[in-house]
């Protein structure tokens, strides 16, 4: 589809660009990544479109998500050169997918500008907690399990410090790439659904291992190990040494991209 | 504990009774109930308590469940002659546990005349589907995946002709050793939270695969192949030819015993 701003490669090459919406378990994933060292979820659906199309392309994803991190709804986009409708996409994909725990919930057809990255304006993560005495039977995998019972009003509380516009060197991974540590947060809810934590939150985009840093800090506030208020003193630092641990991959769910 | 209905094997034997709330997700199971082909809830149950207690003892549950029926609150007891506090039997179950997906959630020292199949005065299961076009990646082996949009005013009015006292002759299993096919469901809701119909049943006690046979004929309705009222005929019919397909195990879960 020829995009109305006129950036679109299709002027170059007649492609056509799919975007498709994913959800995904991440457990058997070395990450949504392509790597050489285990399977990805980019390279799982990269193999499912060379099988039903023999093009191989490049899939790009909204975000990158870490081994054992799942997706409810994780954005991506691609293009092909043979013109399938949107439907037969869907389908086909699903079919070849069917061994990975990988699934496409949508598919259209989209204008040759798009990209399900660099176009993105909002993206909104979960992260849960059981929080009860026993482990996850039904759940493995899929949360981070505190036994001790951990103070729902303080994190709730804490939690609102980082909404806004901060400096969140304390809280990203050391190794990450953005070229800023600013980024501005515009929601971060902490509800107790019967013996699970949801942390709630919504930014335009995150640092590496920004939510997992933050969750961590929140448990440490939830335990009585924190105050509310040291989550300020720690972004005030600006150091990572000054934040708490970096919550388990199995918590975490992308959830939604907004556009 | 001596019980003062005065019925209690305590009489003959100090053992002490155990009563145990278990969660398991049912798919590597060949289910509750212990049988030679396969491993069951039951036995890993009963190994642990022979782990940590050295007592080889009959693990007795509320219901059996099939291979791949989960269960949120599966309720069992069982004796020992050593008498241990009930956090330390759940703390010692959990950790020889640890390798299935069985937890227990609660424990409790009981009555000598408490039994958790006799003693059950109401039983509640939860049956869901995935009402999507795509199947599932984070719910598998968890849901019975239904691509096709089912009607679900046509199955809520339809269940409450299930609900009351009738002969479920048309929705058992043929096998079934029940002495009367006579039941008295007391609650049958039909639910959509996002792309999952959730149908809540309880009773008394239930025959075998009757929440299947019963979900399995909803269906039927929901995809207009039946009317809502040829449920009526259908229980009138007496006869398991008469009645709808068995849904699948994996999107049943035994939820809830009340004593």
């Amino acid at each position: 589809m020829v995009c109305p701003c006129q950036k679109g490669r299709s002027l170059i090459l007649p492609m056509t660009r799919y975007k498709i919406l994913v959800e995904y378990e991440g457990t058997p994933f070395v990450g949504w990544q392509f790597q050489t060292n285990g399977i990805s979820v980019q390279g799982v659906l990269e193999e499912a479109i060379l099988n039903f199309s023999q093009e191989r392309v490049r899939v790009e994803g909204a975000g990158r998500t870490d081994a054992g991190v799942h997706a409810h709804g994780q954005v991506a986009h691609f293009d092909l050169l043979k013109a399938f409708t949107s439907h037969k996409v869907q389908e086909a994909l699903n079919f070849y997918l069917r061994l990975h725990p990988v699934v496409v919930l949508a598919c259209e057809i989209v204008e040759d500008c798009f990209h399900a990255r660099f176009s993105a304006i909002r993206r909104s993560y979960r992260y849960i907690i059981l929080n009860r005495q026993s482990p996850p039977a039904l759940v493995k995998n899929r949360v981070w399990w505190i036994p001790k019972p951990l103070n729902l009003g303080a994190m709730e509380h804490a939690a609102q410090y980082f909404v806004g516009q901060h400096d969140f060197t304390t809280f990203r991974a050391t190794g990450c790439q953005a070229s800023s540590p600013v980024k501005t947060l515009d929601r971060f809810d902490v509800q107790r659904y019967e013996d699970q934590i949801w942390f709630d939150v919504e930014a335009r985009s995150f640092l590496h291992h920004q939510v997992r840093n933050m969750v961590g800090s929140l448990k440490w506030v939830g335990e009585g190990k924190w105050q509310s208020e040291t989550i300020v003193q720690a972004l005030e630092q600006k150091s990572r040494i000054a934040g708490g641990p970096t919550a388990p991959p199995e918590g975490l769910y992308f959830l939604k991209v907004i556009y």
